[in-house]
């Protein structure tokens, strides 16, 4: 329980250099979790059943009928005792995967919650509606529609660790960065996702900006669409966007992205976009949107690390070998942006 | 990122003292996560579907069928730079539940994750398969049985915050810890379960055992079950066990309960035991359990806190408002037991 002081010379460098070195162990002030947004559904006119939960337990009747609490989202934060950045930093998955998204690398080296706890951030890492802790709803009573399993071809091929048709012989794109030999473990993260409840998604996210913000929104994938939406719906609140990857984003002229003009947004890139065409596709209404915001006068870069001599990365950056790497050139960012004390 | 020493006389305090005060702050050397257990299952003879992932975006061609990993849990752990406690505590929670069983209360306050953090234990903090950030698959192709949704009246009677029928008018049990207020808060961690997966459950958790311990467990509610086998399984693995309100326990007659002498148990149980009808049954097999241990010479405490004066505990101690004075009571009997430095 003893802590020790961190030494003078390595306190001044932090408060010298633009990226300092990381913290040794983390001071924090408090773990913790809290579920937001949500409602109640009330259910009638199933039968009762009788049922054993516990081995060697009675059986308890159990009467399917009544009331829930749905639609709700989880959240998991971490307060440093003293954060060097300006807000908390909230970390927001992509489609089928949770929060653990940002938590250790599948072949198990620190992921990027700690990467930005230990360069002074506090930390909000989430599960959106229907993921893991936030839990979901029985369909298609109350979700409307069936869930998605994602197969692990589907997610080797989609990601950009192989090329098309090369998950049986779990071929990669030259160079790749992704651990491969860790796929498997990753693949444990992955979870059922409805494509029904994005409405719902987006209220969640939006009352955890009220709860939590002002804060910096670091999203992936599916949660771009999420990310961008919550800023334009609370411009005072969110101080920037990091988009890592973003599968999608409003319609510039469906939405005022002149109100983004002083919320700076990041997006950033891996490797081998032309190669799997889907990304082609899946890329023109980030592109569209960064455009808009840039046309508007709002900092809005455009990060294709390849471009920059990065390469081999997946779509899942921040599990890469070179996640470090990727989340220092943020972090930079991030200080450029003055979101740093 | 400045740490502050600790103040000698804390310090002093700290290693003189059965229950130290806690640590201001948290000298924390990692926080992380990983997946244990589990295996591939492998679907096929499902039709192609199209499927809209995110709004915006082009459809994509769904094949249902192909390799998914199945049945492998998730943990969390906070590793502490200088615990005081000579293993890590594992915390697993019970049935309908997740590890958000042992974050913030639902009303707000730091629960036992926290609490047994500040006393200096690293805490492990689990999702066992089919809940929250484990993840489920899908039924019954892969998963038996259909999932079941505990109703907020049955948690209300059930969990003996309210009498029988009781849940309509909101009425409480006379004298109770639960928060009641924050009802609504704490239903939103309630997650579907299944009855087919015990075995996959109870061969992650002794996955886990094998992985991360010497260490305590600490169970709850369905999690017995699983914590006394475990123990059982790893006798040299498993330290102690601590039960809250354990909802089965194994038949002594069936397991060699002399195996287990040098694995304390203790048994801790909340009030109204004899007003919910239910719990005289499911505290059977638990008794029974804590006989045939103390009669083979372990170490097998019972306590029943109302029968020790702490009155009002629902069957969810740890979300209690006298949460912090029953884990005190458990941090007492660890120290007890030699398990801190």
């Amino acid at each position: 329980m003893i802590r020790h002081a961190m030494p003078l010379a390595l306190a001044l460098s932090a408060v010298l250099t633009v990226l300092p070195p990381p913290a040794a162990a983390l001071d924090v002030d408090e773990i913790g979790s809290f579920h937001v947004g949500g409602r109640q559904v009330s259910l009638s006119g199933m039968p009762k059943r009788e049922v054993v939960f516990t081995p060697g337990a009675p059986p308890i009747t159990v009467d399917p009928n009544g009331d829930f609490e749905v639609e709700q989202m989880y959240v998991q934060y971490v307060r440093l005792s003293n954060p060097t950045a300006k807000y908390p930093l909230l970390l927001w998955h992509g489609g089928g995967l949770t929060g653990v998204t940002w938590e250790t690398t599948p072949d198990g080296r620190p992921g990027w919650q700690m990467f930005f706890l230990k360069q002074g951030h506090s930390v909000f890492v989430s599960d959106a509606v229907e993921r893991g802790r936030a839990t979901w709803a029985r369909y298609p009573e109350i979700f409307k529609t069936e869930p998605m399993f994602r197969t692990k071809k589907e997610a080797w091929e989609l990601f950009r660790i192989g090329p098309a048709d090369s998950y049986a012989s779990r071929g990669v794109l030259p160079g790749q960065q992704f651990p491969t030999a860790a796929f498997d473990q990753f693949i444990k993260q992955s979870t059922p996702r409805w494509t029904s409840t994005d409405a719902a998604t987006q209220a969640a996210y939006d009352a955890l900006v009220q709860k939590v913000c002002p804060c910096v929104v670091l999203v992936h994938s599916q949660g771009g669409n999420f990310g961008f939406t919550a800023a334009l719906n609370a411009v005072d609140k969110v101080k920037a966007v990091v988009a890592i990857e973003p599968s999608g984003a409003p319609d510039p002229a469906r939405v005022d992205v002149a109100r983004l003009k002083s919320v700076p947004h990041l997006f950033v890139w891996g490797d081998y976009l032309d190669q799997v065409p889907v990304w082609q596709k899946l890329m023109a209404a980030p592109q569209k949107y960064q455009m808009a915001l840039a046309g508007a006068g709002a900092s809005a870069e455009w990060l294709e690390l390849a471009k920059h001599g990065i390469r081999g990365n997946s779509h899942m950056l921040m599990m890469d070998k070179n996640s470090d790497q990727v989340a220092g050139l943020i972090q930079a960012w991030l200080a450029r942006q003055g979101l740093m004390r």
